[in-house]
């Protein structure tokens, strides 16, 4: 791919947070006493598990929501998705009144459904794989002339992300590391742009699960490779970086360090039982990567951001390690 | 029983206050729109599972050890418990740097010994009744001159439980109702004794569950009726209200609603997938209360306090209702 780094541009991501402000959460940076001894760090974790909707999609849905004409917002929006950015659609779209499709694929997990038509989007049911998704998002947009609104390859989605990193810097401006889960690369790449253009040494690490781990072999290859068959617990994280956000991950993150679903399963189970914060196993990556050798300990020097994206764990169907 | 209930002020509450302050955390007082929405009501959600050990007991433990001669100190704490009252004193002591025997049941829960080991506790094992418990503690008490700390019959962790409604009606001064759980009666009776020396027109409701009622049962028939086989998920509730706490919740709860462990365990529920607070089953019965027909339906209509009073769940063996 040799896509030129579309410019997104700090102005871009606080224009960003003015707009989403009344309609998402300020989310809180917490630290906690346990982690800090256990990693020999000095952690701020920024919940955005507390965010609207679950998860931190709700700042990219509502940034891209509110941008439509009322022409478009008449028509409402489109997306495929199994998971937080769907929540996160249906939500802003309500808030605003204005029609939500849903594209989600059968299987999908039912407490995301539930949530969804909780919100009252129409969920339109397709097979469970990548075309079937897009074909069918493609149909109804056809047929109902609803905006598609890309869950991260989209510029104003990204800016959206990208504020989680200014409230974060506000928040403590002593961060000089912000450790950012990496699914399509939406977070980091708004992220990465708004901490680097406000603290030009800020280090930003990305995190993968090993079975997922596209954006980690394209930045070692130094060419994009896509994800096929992503495999990993951390269900947020299984989708393939994109034509927007692989030349910005490229270009903004330092480093990218992959963890295994069994240690992510460890960090996950360590958060909920010491800091009573209830996160999903995407969330759970930028503690497990603490623990990584890979992880460059001269950033525990200083005080570390750590991103917890969401908290839409699926409760049926939790899975522990049987080695405890 | 007869006994003339004894008198905790406002007074000592608030010297606790002052004294457990450096020690405890402030916790946060959330709502939520969604549990708003389905309420009716106007919640505000004290946070006690962000507490220090996961739950309100750090208050009244730090109470009482801070009040310990220095010669008390050198020889130490001791108590039986199985759960958050064992986690908070190990940690209590530990932070004080005197020694902690806590006299656990053979088979409680994993996790609550790995937490009270780690705060550096001397467990003590034994046969899983309350006799052997007392026995046990009696028999520590006696070889080490340890200072024996009852979980809730003692004034001192009554006026450090209560510390939890100053801070409640701090932070939102217009609540008209603190709905409490009630185990042994510790933080009800703290909590209704300064919330009505703050606010006398505030309305104290208690919840039990519905296999571990006997404040429900005594507040019915006018008679201390102790807890003989109590039956329930809610861990944290199954002690029986004891000499000092049961007339002091004759004397300041307005009622007692009782819950089903299926009603504990949906509401568990609700509030893991829609606020991303981790809570256990005690803290899950405030939420269900809201449900019951005896839920007083006017108290809806202004705002309510709930407290969510720890969340030192046993994470490897979570039960989830199957209707689901």
């Amino acid at each position: 791919m040799s896509t030129i780094a579309p410019t997104i541009t700090l102005q871009e991501i606080e224009e960003a947070a003015d707009r989403i402000r009344p309609h998402v959460h300020s989310t809180p940076l917490l630290s906690n006493k346990t982690l800090n001894r256990l990693s020999g760090g000095s952690l701020f974790l920024k919940c955005e598990n507390f965010q609207k909707g679950g998860a931190f999609k709700a700042r990219g849905a509502t940034n891209a929501v509110l941008q439509l004409s009322e022409e478009q917002k008449q028509n409402g929006v489109v997306t495929h998705s199994s998971g937080n950015h769907a929540q996160a659609l249906a939500l802003v779209a309500q808030s605003q009144n204005i029609p939500a499709y849903i594209v989600m694929p059968q299987g999908a997990v039912a407490a995301k459904k539930r949530a969804v038509a909780g919100y009252g989007a129409t969920i339109i049911e397709c097979e469970p794989n990548l075309l079937a998704r897009q074909e069918m998002a493609k149909k109804v947009k056809q047929e109902t002339n609803a905006t598609f609104i890309h869950p991260y390859d989209n510029k104003q989605i990204i800016a959206g992300q990208g504020t989680v990193a200014l409230e974060m810097l506000t928040q403590n401006p002593a961060l000089k590391t912000i450790v950012v889960p990496i699914g399509g690369g939406g977070l980091v790449c708004g992220v990465a742009i708004a901490a680097k253009a406000t603290c030009p040494d800020i280090r930003i690490i990305g995190v993968e699960p090993a079975g997922a781990a596209d954006a980690f072999e394209s930045l070692q290859s130094g060419t994009f490779v896509p994800s096929t068959d992503p495999q990993t617990v951390a269900d947020g994280l299984r989708a393939s970086t994109g034509e927007l956000t692989w030349p910005l991950i490229q270009k903004y993150v330092d480093q990218i360090i992959t963890v295994t679903d069994e240690k992510i399963m460890d960090s996950l189970r360590l958060v909920w039982e010491r800091t009573k914060l209830l996160i999903e196993p995407s969330s759970a990556t930028v503690v497990a990567a603490l623990e990584s050798p890979d992880f460059p300990k001269e950033c525990l020097e200083e005080p570390i951001g750590l991103i917890l994206s969401g908290g839409n764990v699926d409760l049926e169907n939790l899975v522990w390690n049987s080695k405890k």
